[in-house]
This record gives C-alpha cells, sequence and structure tokens, in this order.
C-alpha cells in the first residue's frame, strides 16, 4: 500500500484514497471528452490526479470524500508530481478500510484531548468562572472532537483545535507555576475560550475547512465567542459588570494581540499577555513541527510557511 | 463681559468663567510659594491662567468645575496666550449665571436631539430591531442628553455623541433615497447604535471626558455594543442566530472600517459600507466646523486637526 | 434571447453578443490548428468562450468590438463557466440589434447626465470659477457622453464617469444645505473637475479601458486637472494668484486624500474635505451597488471587491 | 570675538552677533519682571540667551534680525549651553560689521553659483528645454540668490537652494558621462527645475525659513512647478502635448519617487529615475557634511539627523 | 527608613538614598543661584529632587552615584510626585549601608544565576557547540555578574541579562520535553548566546545603563555575537563552514524576527523559531511582572508600557 | 542567424541558442506523448519553446545549459511569444560557436573588470584596510571574473557582480574628489566589500542563478561579509576592536539602509551613507538601462520593473 508521501516520479503504484476533490471537467480539442479533475489523499498528504475518459457511469458512482481504489502512475506536470488514475473503483466492506484512516489527525486521539481538556476544566476553582467555560464549550462540545484550528494556517487537520487547547494548557501551566503572579483559573479559561467560537466560524468535515460561515465572515470567531460569554452570564445570572465577566471578555478580544490582526482591543492584563504569547507559540511551533513532518526526509528545505513570514524551514543535520 | 474667544495679548478683563482644571503648584526659588496652575473656560474656548500667591483661605475655597467671577490680564507666554488671574471669587447666586453658559455644546439643544432620534426610532418598521435599539438606547438614555461623542478627537462637547447621531440620520435618510437598494431600518439602526456604547467607554462630565473607564479600555465601545444587542436579544426572546441580529451586529462591529481603527471585521452588507462613510463625513466636516467656529475670524489658519491628518484648514476668503 | 448573466453549465443557447475580445491561438498538439479564444459580452456580463477550427475565411470575418450571433453550449472549465461557440456569424442589419444594446451603461442616459451637468454648471454664481470649469469640461466634452469613471476599480462602464459626477453633485447639494459653512460653487466646481482629466489619462472605446495613456502614466489625472485649471485662468486672464484658483487647484490636488493614493497635498480646506468624502462615498457606494446588481439573486455573497478591503459583499435577506 | 561654536560653559565673551529670534516674556514671582528670550547666531551656528530685567528702552531699541554687540557668560541650562547677556547693544557703523557676516551661507558666493546655474542653462541644446527652463528661473532668479533648499531638512542656509542645484548638476554632469543613455538636456533641465518652486513655498529671510507660504500648503512646490512649466509653454507657444513638455513635467513631478514623499507619479523615464537619485545622494551627503562641520571637533558623534532615520553620525578617527 | 516607593505628597522623611543623577544648575532670576537637580533612587524606584541654595562645598561634595542621607519633603510637581532636599550629607561607615541596598536587583542573586548559566552549559552534549559557547561567554563573563538586558525596556536592573537567560532557559527546558524535535544543545546554546554581546553594546554600572557603545551603535549586539561565534570557531579551529557553526550564528542573527526589529534574516530553523518566542514570551511578561511590582497596590493600572503597544497593565481584583 | 530578440510572430527560423532550462513533460489527452518543454536563450534574451513528440534518444541527448542549432517557428501563445521547435541538434565542432556567446555578460570583459578592482585595491593606502579587503577578495576571486549581482534584481547576468564594483568604484572616485571630507581608503574597500559575499549566497553558472545557498538563506551575505572582516582581521593579526575593522564591518552591515531591506543596522559613518546611495544609484540606473536594452526599440514601454516601484519605464522620443 502505497502512502502518497512515499510516491516519486514514474512510480507505478495501487492503493486506497479519499477523493478529497473531484470535478468533472473537458478536454480542449474535438470532441471535447469528459474528465475527473482529483485531489487524492492519504493521512500522510494529498496530490492531484486526472482520470482520463470518464463515463456516464463514472459520473454518477463517484463523489467527494469517497473512499477508493485506485491503480495509477505518478509523473511531473509543470514541476509538480501529479497522479494519472488508470483504474479507479470505490471502496467495498471487505476492504477493510475506515474514512478515518485517510485524512490526517492530531497526534493525539480526540476522546484523549476531549478527556484532558474536561479535566482542566474540573480544576478550576472559581465557580463563576467555570460555569462561564462550561457554557461555552457546551455550545461546540461536539465539534471540539474533530474540528481543525484553521483552515491552512496551522494545526489544519483533524481534531487540530483541541489538540491546540491542550498544548497550549501543557505550557499555561507551565508558566503559571514559573510565575505565581499569573491567576490559573484565568489562563486556563482564556486558553479554553480563546478559539473556541472558531467551529461556528468556520465549516469543516473531517478536519478539512471547506469554507468560512456567514456569521464566520461577518462577526468573527472573537466577537462570537465574546457574545458567548455574554450569554453565559445572563442565562446563569452572573453580574454582567464583574470584573470576571470582563476578565475573560478581555481575553477573548485581546488574544490576537494587534488591530490589523483582528483584536479590537490589546491584552491589558498580566493573563492577556500571556495568553497571546501561548498562543503564538503554540501555532508557530506546531506549523514547523507539521511542516517538518510531511516534507519527505531527504528534502533539506519544507516548503514555505505563510504563518512564518512565509519562509521556509531548514532541516537542521545535527 | 469678555468671551475667552476673544480675548488678546495685554487685555484687562473681568468675567465669570469655569475651572476647567485647578492645580496648586509651588514655585522655584526660596521660599516656595503655594499658586493655582489653571484651566478657565467659557462656550467660546479655554485658556491657561496662573493665580499666584494664593491662600489657605484660596486653596480651601476653590475645585474643579467651580464657576468664578475672574479680573485679570492676558499676556503672551511660550508663544501663547495666558491669564494671570488678580482677583478671583466664586459666582454667587444673584450673578445670574449658569454652569451650562459656560460649557461648550451641541447648536441644537439635547432635548430637542432626542426628540429626533426618538421620532426616528419610532419610524422603524421591522418589530425586532426596533425593540433591540430600543434596549440599547435605554442603556444610556439619560446619558444621552450630555455625553460627548469623543474625547478629543471630534464633537467633543456637551451632547456632541447624540448631535453626531442626529446629522448622520440626516445623511443616512438622503442616501436611502438616493440608493433605493439601502434598508432603512437597518441604516436607521445602524446609526443610532454604532456608538451607543459611548457613554460606558468615557467619563465624562458636562460634555468633557476627563478618561477612558475601565470596561472602555478592556472591552472598549465596539464590542460593549455587540454585547449589548446579544443581551437585547435574550431579554426579549429574539433569535440570536437571526439575520437581524447578525445585521445589526456587523454594522456595529464594522463601522471603524479597518482592524486598525479598532474593527474586528470590515463592512460586509451594503448598510455596513454606508454606515462607514457616513461616520466618516460627518466626524471629519463636523471637525473642520468646529475648528474654523472656535478659531479667531482673523486667523487665516486653524490649529491642526489630529483627526485631518494632522493639518490645519485654511480660511478661504471666497 | 439568452443573457450572459443568466447562462448555467450544459445550457445550449442562441444569442446576439458583442465580441469584447478575439484572439487567433493555436493549439497544442500536431499539427497545430488555430483557434478563437474570445470574451464574449452583453449589458448583463461577460465570459470566455473558445471557437475551435476556425478557418481563413472565419479570420478574416470576425474582429473585435463586433457584433455576433452565436450559437454555443456553456461548460465549466477551471471552476468557471466557459462557452463553446459552434456556430458564429456577424450581426447584419435585420437582425436589428445596434451596438450599445450590448455594453454595460449608466442607468441614465448620457444625454440626461450631460444635461444635469450643465444645468449644475450654469448655476454657479461666480463668474470666474464658471468659466475655469467650462474650459476644463470643454476639453473632454465628448468623452464625458460615454466614458467610465475607471478601469475596473468603480463606475467602469458606458458613460460611468458622467454618472459619478451627477451622483456626487446630488450628495454635494444635500451637504451644502445641511452645512452652511460649505461654498456651494466650490463644492460644484469641485466635484465636476476632480476627476476631469480621467478621459484623458485612459484610452477608452464604449466603457471600456484598454489601456492607460502615455500622459497618463507620467503626469497622472490629478496633475493634468491642475495644469489645466493653470491653462485655464491664463487663456481667460483671470490671476493665476488669486484665491478663486488657488481653491480648485487644491480640491483637485488633494481629491486622493493622501500621499499613497496619488495627492500630492492632504485637504487642507472646508470644501477639499468635502470633495474626498463625497467622491469616497459614491464610489465604494456604487461598488458594491454594481456588485450586487451583477451577481445571480441567488447568489449570497458577491465577488471579492478590490476596492472594498478585497472583501465581498453578503446579501442580506431581512 | 568669540564665534557662537567655540564657546564652553563658564566661557565669559564680547562679540557681534545676529538677534535670530526675540521674544518679550514675563518671569513667574511677583512682580512678574519683563526679560528677553533670545536666539543668538552668527556664521557658525546659534544659542538661546536670556537678558533679564529689559527696560522700556530695551523694548523699543531691539527688534529680530537686528546685529548687536553682547557682553555675556555661557552656561548649561537643562542640559544645554546657554547664554546670560549681561549688556547688550545695537551695532553702530563704525564696527564695521555685516549682516551677511553672520548667517550660514552655502560655501560659494551666490553670485557664483547662480552664474554657474547660467551657464548650464546656456549649454542646454534643445530651444524649446531651454526656453522653458528660462521662464521657470525667471519667476525667482532674485530669491534664488539667497533661498535655502528647505526649512530645516537639508541645506537650510543663505543660497542653499542654488547649491544645491550646482553641486547636482556637478554629479549629473558626471553620470551624463558614464551613462550616454541619459539625455543631457532633460538631466540639466530637470536638476533646474525640480525645486524651483521651492523659494514660492517658503516664506524666507537670509536663508532662515519662517514658514510655508499658503500656495506652497496647499498645491506644494512639485505642482507649482508644473503648473510654471504649463505657462511656460503656453507663453512661448510650445505644444503643450508635445513630448519635451511631458518630459519635463514629469521629471519634477516624480522627483520625489513616493506618493508617501509627495509626488504624483513616481520616475518612469531614465532621466527621472537619476534625477531622484542625484537629489537624494546630494541632500543626505549634504545633511552629513553640515552636521560634522557644526558639531564641535571634540564630540565623537553629530546631534541626531531626522533627514537620515533620525540616526546621528560617528566621526572616525581614521 | 522610608523606601521611595512609599512616599505621598507632603511626606516629611529621612533616609539613605543613591545619587542616581546629580546635576548643578542656575535659578532663573536675579541673582541667579546654583542648585542641584537630582535622581534619587533606592532599590524600590526613583524619584526627582531639588536641592536648593547649594554651597562651593556641596559642589565639591556630591557626585553621581554617590550614597547619601536625606532629609527633605515630597510634593507634586507638574502632576508628578517630586522632593525637595532639605539637609544631605554623604553615607559615612558607621550608617551600615551599602550600594548594592540601593538599587534594583534580579530577584534572584547574580552568583546563583551565573551558577545556574554554568551548569546549563555543562549539560550541553556536543563538544563544539559547548566550547563555542564557552568562548562567548568568557568574553563578558565578569559583566554578567551584573550587566541588565536592556537600557529601558524589559529586565532593566543589576543582572537582568543573566536573570533574564535563567527564565528563558527554564521556558527552553520545558519546550524541548513537550516537543522532542527541538534540539537541546541547540535550544541552549541559542538561548545562552542570543543577548551575550549585549554588555558590549551598552555602558553600564550597578545594572544601569547609561549609553550605547560605539561598538553597539555601529555594528549591534547581534552582529557583534555572530562574529565572536566566527572567532570562537577559529580559534578553537572548529570548521567555519560546519551546520554547527551555521545554526549558532542563524540563531543569533533571527531571533529579533523580523528586519524592522533588527534581525538581518529571519528563522528558519526549528530552534530559531522557538528561540524568538521564548525570548518575547519572556521579555513581555517580566515587563508585566515588573511594571506590576513598582505600580503602587492602591493603583489600578501600571505607567504605560512601551513594549506592550504602549498600553498600561491592569490589576485584575480577582 | 536569427537573435531572440528579434523574432517575430510566424517567423520562421534557424539558429544556434543556449537550452537554458529543459524539462521533459507529458501531453494530456490519450495516450499521453512525451515533450520538452524549454527555455532558449542567447546573449539578446530568452524564449519559451516547445519540442513536442521527442524520441528516447532526444531525451538521452539534450540537457540543460547545451548549446543546440534549432530550426523552428515563433507565434503567440497566451499573448506571449514562443517557439516551436522543428529540428534541433546538438552544436558541434565545426559549428565553430562558443558558450559564453550565448549568454548575457555585462558590456565590459570580465578579465577587465577584475584588473580595475585590482589598480583600486592596489591604491589603497592604509595597510590593514588593505589586508582585509584583500583576504576577503581572494576567497571569492575565482567567482568574481563571472558572478552576477543578484539573481534577477540587477546585474543579473555574466560578470554583473564585478561590473557592478567597477561602475560604483567610478562614483565614489567622482564624490572623493568632490566632497573631501570622504575617506578614499573607505569608500573604495566599502564598495568592495560591501557585495563581496554573494558568490557564497548565490549558486550561480554563467551569471544565472539557480537558488540560494543555504548559508545564504540562514546567513545573508552581509552578515557572512562581517563574518569575513571578522576572520580577516584574526588571520591577519589585526586588532578586532580597532576603528578600522568598526569602519568596514559598520560599511557593510549598513549598506542595504534599512532594517527591512536587510540591514541590521543604519548607516552612522559618512562613508556609509555615501556607500548605500552609490549602491542605490548604481543598480537602479543599471535597472532602467538593461530594460531599455533588452526591450526592441519599437516598444514604447520596458516589461514592469520589480526594483522601481514595479513601474515600465518609457522611452522618450526627445
Amino acid at each position: 500500500m502505497t502512502q502518497i508521501k512515499q510516491l516519486a516520479p514514474q512510480d507505478d503504484f495501487v492503493g486506497f484514497y479519499l477523493l478529497r476533490e473531484l470535478a468533472i471537467k473537458q478536454t480542449n480539442g474535438t470532441p471535447q471528452k469528459d474528465y475527473f479533475d482529483i485531489v487524492l489523499g492519504d493521512s500522510s498528504g494529498q496530490l492531484s490526479a486526472k482520470f482520463w475518459d470518464v463515463t456516464t457511469t463514472d459520473k454518477e458512482t463517484f463523489f467527494p470524500m469517497a473512499l477508493v481504489k485506485v491503480q495509477g502512475t505518478a509523473h511531473t506536470y509543470r514541476e509538480k508530481l501529479q497522479i494519472k488514475v488508470s483504474k479507479m473503483r470505490l471502496v467495498i466492506e471487505s476492504d477493510g478500510v475506515a474514512l478515518t484512516d485517510f485524512i490526517r489527525s492530531a497526534p493525539i486521539r480526540p476522546v484523549d484531548l476531549i478527556h484532558t481538556i474536561k479535566m482542566v476544566m474540573a480544576s478550576i476553582t472559581d465557580q463563576e468562572i467555570s460555569t462561564i467555560v462550561s457554557f461555552c464549550v457546551g455550545k461546540v462540545e461536539e465539534k471540539l472532537m474533530h474540528y481543525p484550528a484553521a483552515k491552512t494556517h496551522h494545526h489544519a487537520y483533524f481534531a487540530g483545535l483541541a489538540y491546540h487547547m491542550v498544548r497550549m494548557l501543557e505550557i499555561g501551566e507551565f508558566l503559571c507555576k514559573q510565575r505565581p503572579f499569573l491567576n490559573p483559573d484565568l489562563m486556563k479559561a482564556g486558553i479554553i475560550l480563546h478559539d473556541i467560537a472558531k467551529p461556528e466560524e468556520m465549516i469543516s468535515q473531517l478536519g478539512i475547512v471547506s469554507e468560512y460561515s456567514v456569521h464566520g465572515k461577518l462577526i468573527g470567531h472573537i466577537s462570537m465567542a465574546s457574545n458567548w460569554i455574554t450569554e453565559a452570564a445572563i442565562r446563569s445570572d452572573i453580574d454582567l459588570g464583574s470584573e470576571k465577566v470582563l476578565a475573560l471578555q478581555h481575553l477573548v478580544l485581546s488574544h490576537h494581540n494587534l488591530g490589523e490582526w483582528g483584536s479590537p482591543v490589546q491584552p491589558q492584563t498580566a493573563e492577556a499577555v500571556a495568553l497571546h504569547h501561548i498562543d503564538a507559540m503554540d501555532a508557530k511551533l506546531q506549523m514547523v513541527e507539521d511542516a517538518l513532518d510531511t516534507t519527505p526526509e531527504t528534502e533539506e528545505w519544507t516548503p514555505f510557511i505563510r504563518g512564518l513570514e512565509n519562509k521556509a524551514v531548514y532541516r537542521l543535520k545535527i
């Protein structure tokens, strides 16, 4: 079974893959013929593919996000590797393959990530903060099992958002120990709430974001989360003007640090300053780790990474 | 009775003024003596003043925002006009002067401004939009009678915020007639709500903002208004996910147009684009009008105006 | 008769269209064959099209900006709708169609727009201002009947420039009533003159700008208009150093507001500040209106609009 | 006779100086006394000075830009050297000193600078270019004898503008030899015309700019020069649409290189690119030379220089 | 004994302080009198002070950085607290006070900080990396005992630089455990070397930076450290072209992340990305901690903090 | 023999060319066929070309950077000129053509450029400066014979770097004469050293840069040259802390002027300010000259030039 990441030019191969994208197109020339313009994926990566001379049956059989068995050849087209599909059929039960085997996932199981987040929530000592966090998490709990943290920027895979939270909670715990002037309850709540509205900002299946929602574009996850905190306080009879509601909303609103990055106010509490830096550190290091992971070991340089000033990362041989 | 705006170097004068600022300071030299460092104001403007050799009684008598009768001389100090106070006493009832005569005000009476706003609110045909607008206005109704629209930037005087609203409503009405694709209900609601939380963002008396509130700094008036709309919908059982709540929140959140000016999202509905331009047009033209009004007719140039790329405005002789 | 805007994938259709662009190209493969790479347009929009296997006669018959009768099929190519032309002939007299039916136009007839502009010009009371405006308008009067206001940015259609002027004159009239400190003569003159050199800055036919002129690139319409005012004053014996010439040149030179947007000086008179905001408001709202108009009613979002921070506009369902 | 540049703390001195600035002020304390707040200058630099306890006669005698004989002491006040004047009288004829001895001047005599400029003008071979240059120089010829090139930025002294032109003409001559694709007539004309309207942009006496003129602020020297070229062409019957007029206007309009530096168009001819770099090179190197010249030899660092990214220049000991 | 931080207006007090700054100045008025313009400091903060009517003996006795016993009064001058010194004498041995008691210091003893750094250095397993780090640390070892990390930005106190290193090493150790793809040797070396040339960039005594050195201004600590690594490799016969030298130089050169912040290259290795974020996180959080620490408990807001977008930090009451 | 620059659509031609790029690709359609995607170049320019239906022998015969004899046709493809190769063979000895005839070169022979540089080096009077310059030049002497000055930005051809040096040395010599306060030794050394590490920053053959080296990306030529100066001083026992080493390193480090352009420090010596402007002037004017040279005489405009604010240059007809 050949993994996408291992394919090289001129390889003939057979394997199971996910039809991440599928479009029916026509060739130029007379007569025009239909073909499939495809993106094939598995847990190691993805590649463009063409399936020429498709039949009417083919057009009725295959659909995006279907699992397929493919026989094909890899070749270079416009300096990129591409697949020419010679045979393709839908997966059948006896193939014994499951959808979740074919998508990129966080390295920890979603159920374990959620468990960790729940444990941290349970450790919040302040009752009102705890209530607000629970209310907001409750809004997206099911989606937290699989949503990515972003469309492409970082943690863009199955359960990426929960994974981002868990790693940030680890850094937050370390920092609260190193610097006792930070309030652990606020730190935990800030980390859990800062991106909590992302599942409503983006439309995603299997860790793949197809687009932003209307609310995502017109309100944005930062203001949505701020509104949820308001709602949580009202529904639970917590004083809207209290310092706790203020502190939580400030954490969420300021976590992008600058206006041009989407934050209407800048961090002005100790925990808000910490939250921004924990978020940035985790996001950037994960970009590096993921880029190195998905680049063949033989390559010295990863592709350019937009979130790192559009620089590539060099794989040191030390 | 001499107005501040009319004073010239070497003028001896007597008049009633407001002690906009008052600080007790010490002269250098031995022995140090106490004196008052004062800002005297009336409805035409304000000036720095000194009252030398103050007595213990003086220090117990005078206080900031007191009305006083002053005898003094104007002279130039470090290229600016300054007042040397020779005599000063508190205003007494028989003087027949009222505090409100001494502050800069919108050129229309607050009661009339509020009346106009109420009329426009009554003309909103959509019931849910009307309810949300009323709820938010209700939160600051009393303050709307006197709050300025900003600390110094524009409409920085008594009832400046209500005046800003009313003038914007006039422009909005014109635009809705000129361009029927704009929804008048949303336009009215957007104009009334866009700065509705400013009275909670700033701490102000008599049209003079002394500072920003803690909520103003940590949340900002834009996110506060967004939260109020959420609260209004919950309290009135309006669907939080409805297009109307979405449209109103988007209007408020986007009205500063750019992230670096404080808006977490950019205008993406027709009315939101219109709102930003109505707001900018009214604010900038009012800066010009106010600068020309408070600059002596004999001056060709107004002072530099921060909101106009820090340029002065030239008074054309046409 | 099928309008461009109404075509959907797999539609077979017959209709009259304008050959907005036409290029002869060669297919890859051996032997190479000639084909037409076409842009077909009508008043509702435009689409790419291919006409395969063209003959020598075809190459002699068809030319850009010709009106043609087309039989074809719509299909999707690289995620965009495209037309495959199966038959095409030039329009003949008996078809009863006119060129002007096939281009996008301002919603008001050019002759009416020019009439309105002339009426406003006649209402300028100052004789020297009136003379200068007339001289400058005289330079481009014929082109004002059909020139767009910009290449793609806004009002990019037949008579778009005159339409932009007329709508701005409406806003200007309203503002002069609302704020009597604005001088109506200068306001009218500023609006008419601010883009008056655009017809010399761009090369355009039928509302379609093909490119910028050499003078447009090396001088720009702002400095060209400033030079025209100089010329007008000299030719009419108006004092070059007068406050009126100064005011008009300042209006033109400053109307883009900032150096990075092309204005060598920033607005520093009341009317110049107003002009910039009238211009911005009309341009941006027209972008929104045109984008909504040319996007199918069934689409929630317009395409991205460069002049609106590259955002799309959402069509509210309220 | 002590030069300003040579004064050190605690020096008692007598000398002739120029009263570059003179303001009558009052001391704090009771009774207030009048004193003179003065800036004393000579050709080597300038210093703040105080003349305490001035009499009514003093106030009638002394005026800004008067030449005076001063007896005084230098001392340090707020970390800067300052002068305390003990005696002061107006210069009398028998003192044998002349105003021009007391101002900073270009190191070459104005008459020689003008001579050089005239020689270069005479060497322009194209008749129309020569005519336009002569017309524009004619507008400011008298002022060219003494105007500085800028208020403070660079060449801010007597005849600084003419000196800037002459040095640029030297660089231009060298470059035209090194790179024959540059047109010497355009190069010469561009250098002479690029700042030709500066004497109308600024109000200056004896090389000291007191402020910008109204035309300078509302039009700017770049657009003024462009208008002069238009006027020159009209008055001399040169075709306004000719390539020569175009080339000269482009040189002037683009010489600041970027919109944010005041140029409405960017350099797009070979000579325009050269002109910008000749201008920048001469201005920046002159800033360095002047800063080193007016800083005591014993100082390692010059003051901060605004035009050099606000850096100081280090005096290498090599 | 009154601490600077505890003084309030009108307090009379006696105490020991450090003369952080001392300048002899003259009063205005006749006759001018000498006085001392002073900055008094202790470990809790610093304040401006005046000592009027100083004698010749006073001027010979006192000097900057001297320890003094002061009797004085606190009062408000220009809205800031200031001290009027009534009596002052130099500290004598029997006072039993030591210079180091009067300066702000890192909360851990320098000797312990150096010990920790040495332990980490000893734990670097790669011999060549270890050698280079030792060579560079050797250059400034003595200064590392007391140098601050910056002039005012962050860790601006005695041994601030070593403290910054130690805290970063703690974060680095945590991150290497959390993310095993990071190389611990490079991480340790990068943290120790990134600011290692700061003691040569700044001139400092007792944790107070008086100015930048000539090398600091013309080369900068980043390039100085890069040159030291070159020198270390040459002196120890380590291959200048090796991946290890490359990795260390890249860590140092890129740690400011962006060109406008002084880094000639951007982070392009995993450890370089981590180093930048560890540095930023420690610096910003220390700014917050120090600002909260040196602001009286009764104040809600710290002063504005330049390194935090010039925002103040709010002291939450949770 | 047809030069690339002279080809027009529909031209049939025969000629010798360099295979600057060669890739084997497959056609779409069934069966897929191999073809060559080629870039053909000569000293006048370069063009894309296709060679259809290549055989196995062809694939073994041709390689990038081979010289070939080609028979082909020029045609327009996607609005750009392209070549269809009908016959192609490798050059044989009897053809009498040499590789160096087919690449773009500096207009002066490399050997003469190097000679000039050596003469200037010999004229440096200071022994230590001379030694350091020689050491650094020695590191890349062989590459200086052919390296370009940049990948595409400017002087991107055979010996472009040496040509850039020589022209800058001419400007530098002129400036040192015009302004005697500039030190000629430092000026010469700065010009020779400023880009001296570029041959190690880029990987280049025959004046064509294929990519940046790992050291080039992680260290950059500016810091590499600074390190080389350190190495030179150590190897030659020159005091690392001396003013000469400082001056040379500052020249190299600051020559890009701003942090965002890659300089960690800004120019702060007279020669460093001069160096930056000499570098900019030569680079920009060479871009203009080269663009005009390689654009057909019949074209009014050159292509857009990235280094000139992405503007095209207009070819004046004067």
